[in-house]
């Protein structure tokens, strides 16, 4: 680490904060909320955030495991902004109710490469 | 990251899990509880978690910055156990109500050091 990344504003956000928050695609529609993050114990690291999905585009109220790098915040919006297709989210990983623990590496680096970012 | 590393369980846990947890020291004595993780945005790690901590020691309900790194999961106490000293306790950093946000990473850098990790 730099000095200079020393200095520099951490620019952190409390869990609360980022659970309930909204989340809307870049045409601003609405598409859900953040449930709860997935932290990954050892690594000290978000695996995932879990979104709940308000049954947009037909599809049913499902838990989505989306990648930290994937939300932005958009203070004008008020919540996260996730830049996806419909194909994308119609293709996407996802959980049956209640249940939203890959239990499973493998399918973390599967769920990052989904979004096209590289694993860890 | 080792195949081996992929195909581990992952040992995740929800954020809202977390939160409101109880907090121990070494000798079973609960100390206070999680209030909230605080996250780096950029890097999508936990810099700390804040503990609200009780008054132990005739120090008032102030809140404590702490590494995730000290936190460990005990099954049997049903909460996090962290390995503090008295002394370590009352020279800690720590927030008044309400400010929970060192808005610096050279802070955190130092409550890591405090606690004798090493920066990030």
């Amino acid at each position: 680490m730099s000095v200079s990344d020393k200095t520099k504003p951490a620019a952190l956000i409390a869990s609360d904060r980022v659970e309930g928050a909204p989340v809307f695609r870049s045409n601003h529609k609405r598409i859900g909320s953040i449930k709860r993050l997935m932290l990954d114990k050892k690594r000290g690291t978000v695996a995932y955030a879990v979104m709940s999905f308000g049954g947009f585009l037909g599809i049913g109220d499902d838990y989505y495991p989306l990648p930290w790098a994937l939300l932005t915040y958009d203070e004008t919006l008020g919540g996260y902004r996730v830049d996806v297709t419909d194909e994308q989210l119609l293709g996407a990983p996802k959980f049956a109710r209640d249940n939203w623990d890959f239990g499973d590496r493998e399918r973390e680096v599967e769920l990052l490469g989904y979004y096209g970012y590289p694993p860890f």
